[in-house]
C-alpha cells in the first residue's frame, strides 16, 4: 500500500528530547500559555488574518487532552475546535472537501482541526475505500487547498501526535482497566492496535507528498502528554509572535479591519 | 412603541447587592470556575443533554469580556460562541431564525450566543424595520422554536447584562479616550448612549411576551465586570449541578450514548 520510503516513522522520536524534564517543562508551559493569551487577544482585534491547526494521531495519541492543555483559557470567542467524525450521508455525496472547507477560520480567528480532511486519504486507504491512484490525486487537492487558504491569509500548522505502538497497545488497554478512562472506548478498540503498522504506511505517504516547504508537517513526539502540549503550545506561540499582530490603532486603521472581514 | 407596562427595567438593580464584595467574590469565582469545569467534562462526556447560553445587552454591557471570565478555562472542545453580526443577504432570504437554529448545540455541547435571535426583535424594533405586528408574531416564533430545543435536551439560559443609561455613557466614552480599548469603537457609538431609552422600551417587550416560566431571562446587575461574571458563572454552575451529568460507566451504556447523538 506505502508508495514511498522516505519516511520513516518508527526512526522518529515518540519520546521527549532527553534534556526536557516535566516540572521545568511544566513552568515553561505557564509562562507560553500567558504569551499566547495575549497574542492572540491581537489577532482577534486585528482581524485580518487566521490560523488554522490541524490535529492528526492515532487512536489513543491523545489530540482531546492537548486541546483541553493548549486551547484553555485563551478567550474561547477568538478559538474554535472542529471534530471531524465519520461522514454523514450528505457529506459523503459532496468532495471530500466539501464539509472541511465550511470550517475553515475566517479572519481574526483561530481554528483547531480535532482531525481533518487527513482522514480521508488515512482511514479510508486502511479500510481499502480509495486506491492508491485515487489518493494520488486527493494530495494533490490537499495540497491546492491549503495553498488557497494560505493565499487568503491563514497560517497553517500541522502537527502529527507521534506515539509509539507500545505507548499505544497500553492507552488502549487503559480505557478499559481504568474507571476514569472507560467512557472513550469503542467497540473494535482492540483491533486498533493491530493497525498500527498499516496507519504508519499510510502516513508515511501523507508526509511525503503532503509536505510542501511552505506548509510542513510538524512530528511531535506524543508519549508524555507534558512534552506534547508543550511543543504544539510553543510552535503556535512562535508563529503567533512571528505574525505579530497589531491591535487596530487609529481611527484610518478601523474601518479598513472592517471592510476585509 | 413599547407595548407593555409590565417590565420597568429602570427599577432594577445595574449594581451588584451591596452584601457582594470584589474580593470575595473573585474567590468564589475560582472556586465555581473549578466546579464548572468538572461538570462540563461530564456534560460532554454523557453526550446526551446540551446547554445554550443567550447572552442579550446594550452595546458596552461587557459580553464580550463576561464569555472571558466565564468560559475561558473550560474544555474548548466542549463550548462554542457563536456571535451574530449583522445579517448577510443569504441570512435575510431565509426567516429570522434559519441561521439561529443552524448554530444550536448538539448534545454534549455548551454553546453560547453573543447577541442572538432577540437581536430580530430589538436593533429592528428601534430602527423601525418592524413593526408592532410582525414584533408579536416573532415573539411567538420565539416562544416556540425555545420549546423546540428544550423537547430535544437542550437547557436555555437566557442572560440580560443590565448596564444603567449612566455606565453605558461612560464606558462608550471610554473607547474613544482609552487607548486599550479604541480598537473597539465604532462610528456611531456617539448615537447609541442616546439610544438608551429606545432600546430599554423593546427589551421590556420582550421580558413580557418571551418570559415563560419554563425559559425565563435573568437580568443581571452589570455595571460592575466581577459581579456580572460571577453571577452568570454561579447560575450556570446550579444549572449544571441540577443537570448532574454522569460519565458511561458501563459498556452497555456506552453505545447508547453514541446512537442518541
Amino acid at each position: 500500500m506505502k508508495t514511498s520510503d522516505e519516511f520513516n516513522l518508527v526512526e522518529l522520536p515518540s519520546h521527549a528530547p532527553a534534556n526536557f524534564h516535566k516540572t521545568a517543562t511544566l513552568r515553561q508551559m505557564k509562562s507560553i500559555k500567558q504569551e499566547l493569551i495575549a497574542l492572540q487577544d491581537r489577532l482577534y482585534a486585528e482581524n485580518t488574518r487566521s490560523i488554522l491547526v490541524v490535529l492528526q494521531g492515532m487512536d489513543a495519541s491523545g489530540k482531546d487532552g492537548l486541546i483541553r492543555r493548549v486551547f484553555s483559557g485563551l478567550n474561547p470567542q477568538g478559538v474554535r475546535i472542529h471534530s471531524f467524525k465519520e461522514p454523514t450521508e450528505l457529506e459523503l455525496s459532496h468532495d471530500f472537501l466539501w464539509r472541511v472547507h465550511q470550517q475553515v477560520p475566517p479572519k481574526g480567528m483561530i481554528h483547531v482541526f480535532n482531525r481533518s480532511h487527513y482522514e480521508d486519504v488515512l482511514v479510508t486507504r486502511v479500510s481499502g475505500q480509495v486506491t492508491t491512484e485515487e489518493a494520488r490525486r486527493r494530495f494533490v487537492a490537499i495540497n491546492n487547498f491549503e495553498k488557497l487558504l494560505q493565499q487568503a491569509g491563514t497560517t497553517i500548522l500541522k502537527f502529527y501526535l507521534h506515539v509509539s505502538e507500545k505507548e499505544q497497545q497500553q492507552r488502549l488497554q487503559e480505557r478499559i482497566t481504568d474507571p476514569e478512562k472507560q467512557w472513550k472506548y469503542e467497540a473494535g478498540d482492540e483491533n486498533k492496535a493491530k493497525q498500527w503498522p498499516e496507519y504508519r504506511a499510510v502516513y508515511e505517504d501523507v508526509f511525503e507528498y503532503c509536505n510542501p516547504s511552505s506548509c510542513p508537517w510538524q512530528i511531535i513526539p506524543a508519549d508524555q502528554n507534558w512534552y506534547k502540549a508543550y511543543a504544539v503550545a510553543n510552535a503556535l506561540r512562535d508563529t503567533l509572535a512571528k505574525l505579530d499582530p497589531q491591535y487596530p490603532h487609529s481611527k484610518e486603521e478601523r474601518p479598513k479591519a472592517k471592510a476585509m472581514r
